[in-house]
This record gives C-alpha cells, sequence and structure tokens, in this order.
C-alpha cells in the first residue's frame, strides 16, 4: 500500500468546536464533508483522544470553521497542536457565539456552521458524527484554506492522532510544538525563532 | 440558513466505481474522506439513486480515482451526467481493474484506492459507506482537481442528487445534458457546440 497516494485526496481545513457544562474547547480538523443537500447534513471525523470529541458527545452539538488562506500558523497552532486538556484554546481569543452557546473562532474564518448531532459511528481510533446543519453564515470571500494548501505553502505539519496522519522519515533535530516545523541540528540556537509560527526557542523539543 | 456557505468547504473530484455480476460502473463524487490512519480507512457518501450505490451494497466493494486538473469534462459528464443503466459508461475507455476487479479510469487519474465495505450509515437520500483500504497507488504527480476548481475554472455544474447540490436561480435556455452548461436564450442555434464538454446541439435539453 502506498500511502503517499492517500495525500491526492482534498479537504479544508476547519476549528471544530463543542462546548459543555462551561468548557469551551476546538480543535483543527480536515475531515468535515457534507453529505447530503437537503436537509443539509455533515460528517466530520475526529480523534477519539480529543477533548473536543468528549464535549460534542456530551453536549449532542459541534460548531465548523473553515479556515481561510490568511489563517496563521499561530491560529491553527493554538487549536491543532495544544491539549484544552491543559489550557484554554479560546483565551484572548475573537470569537463568535453560536445558537447553542458554542465559540467559535471569527477571525480568518470563511463561513461557520453549527450542528446538531443526530447520528454516529465508531471508528476505532476515531468517532464519525453526522450532524444536521440548524445554522450557516458565510463569514468572508477570502479564498478557503485547503489542506494542500497547509502542507505545500503554510509548511503544516499533521499531528500524530489526524486521519490523514503519515509516520515522517526519522528526522534528528528539534521540533516546534506550536506548529510542528523541523529545525534539523543537533544544537538549537538559543535565540531562534520558529520562521513559521514566530515562536521562541522554548516551544521547541529535541526529536 | 445561508446555503452558499456550504460552498466554503472543500473537497475533490472522485470517480467512484463499483462491479457486480459482470456489470461495472463508476459515477462522480465529492465526498471522499481519509476517516482513519491505521489502518487507512475511508468513508464516501453517493446518492441511493444511483447504480454505482447498487453495486457497492451487492458487492461489498468500490474503488476511488481522485482526478487531476486535466481530467476534462467529457470524462466528467461521462460518468457524472449520465446513467448507467442505459449505457456502459466504460465503453471505450482506457482503464484499470483493482484486486476486487472493479474497473477505474487511468486517464487524469491521481491515484487509485480500492476498498472493501466494512460499514454504512444510512443518511436518508444518501448512503455513507465506510470503507478499509485494501489498495492504493499512486498514478500521477499533476495537481488534483478540487471541486473548487472544477466550478471555478471549469465552469461545471453539481447535478440535483449530490449531497452538494444547491437549487439554481431560474435560468430560461438550454442546458447541455453532459456538463450542465446552460445556454441562455429560447431558441438553440442547430449547429451550436457546447462550449465546455465539445458536444453538438443534439445533446441540450429545454429548461
Amino acid at each position: 500500500m502506498d500511502l503517499q497516494a492517500f495525500f491526492k485526496m482534498s479537504y479544508g481545513l476547519y476549528v471544530l468546536s463543542a462546548a459543555f457544562d462551561g468548557k469551551q474547547n476546538g480543535c483543527i480538523v480536515n475531515t468535515v464533508t457534507q453529505v447530503t443537500a437537503e436537509p443539509p447534513k455533515a460528517t466530520v471525523a475526529v480523534s477519539k483522544q480529543n477533548l473536543t470529541t468528549e464535549l460534542i458527545e456530551q453536549s449532542g452539538f459541534f460548531n465548523a470553521v473553515p479556515l481561510t488562506e490568511k489563517a496563521t500558523m499561530d491560529l491553527i497552532g493554538r487549536f491543532g497542536f495544544r491539549s484544552g486538556r491543559e489550557e484554554d484554546k479560546f483565551s484572548g481569543l475573537e470569537h463568535g457565539v453560536d445558537a447553542h452557546g458554542v465559540w467559535y473562532p471569527t477571525q480568518n474564518a470563511a463561513a461557520m456552521f453549527s450542528f446538531k448531532v443526530i447520528g454516529k459511528l465508531d471508528l476505532d481510533t476515531h468517532v464519525l458524527f453526522v450532524g444536521k446543519a440548524v445554522e450557516a453564515v458565510k463569514l468572508s470571500d477570502d479564498p478557503v484554506m485547503t489542506y494542500d494548501y497547509y502542507h505545500r505553502v503554510k509548511k503544516g505539519e499533521t499531528p500524530p492522532n489526524a486521519p490523514s496522519y503519515k509516520k515522517p522519515e526519522q528526522k534528528t533535530g528539534w521540533r516546534c510544538k506550536i506548529c510542528g516545523y523541523v529545525y534539523e541540528g543537533e544544537e538549537l540556537p538559543p535565540d531562534y525563532i520558529c520562521p513559521i509560527c514566530k515562536k521562541p526557542a522554548s516551544f521547541f523539543e529535541k526529536l
């Protein structure tokens, strides 16, 4: 099986968010897909390890925001490479609130969708939720960020719990915990700044 | 609900094919999504009206080919705007055969995937199949066709039984049965040629 073949599938990049009992959280996914037209329903696959998955299970609702190409690696790093169990991902972030009280980021958001969960399927490592759209708003006409653009232009990485994760060739060096950028070299200069997301050397971990 | 918002979701364009009892057929979908990494599994949503859906139900297998930007409207029209109940869609077409005997188009194919159905979900108008990949081959490094590129550059239309179909504003004129292009005007000139897929006037129907 040639796992590189899977890079030929195309996706958008979304902030998937949910809320329960006062806790707001979100994560980055590429798996939002409209699956019926009338009424509009969508599916999303998300890792069982994610706090967002728990919040969707508990509340029965989720929100999805397709990002535009202008979305920063800082925004993607915040939702995609950190855990909501350890911090408040919405802290200090411009956000809207949907009809179900779920927060969603408004900067570099192409649209926002609020879904009610009407079905789910266990996929072992991931859960597939089926949502019926209850709210859909276009927020920007800027070009949307495709998963290809994220990898090719933004040089973004894929976290290990993503459905599209491929084990990388072994690199030696230091990896930025925010955006996944790898500095190749034994020693990371103390004044090093991540060229992708602009975080300092303290955000890097040794591979 | 702003249905235009749904255009902010990104997809590829795929030929989805299946075979049963000697009958080969395929259709165009935009809903192929990788949903787990280990093992690689994907979902696809497809209309219950499609012959391909029947063949997947009967055989338990499907094949998916992401198209490249070079794919012609003739190829897309062949699989996307005709019915396999009335004709052999593979007639005269270059094709490969996967491990389960399913034919797939090889021209302008970015990759090919063979899936074994391991689950399904009823979505009223559509069926969602969950497939475990049993074969994955990269076939081309040409850029893949996104659904956005299909609409924006190829001026392609969406058939009414697609999950992403939006009712068009009422137009008067003649619609090409192959690619959906609309000639606006009461009378279609008898020597008219579709500017998109190059079919003659006999392929147009009055709106």
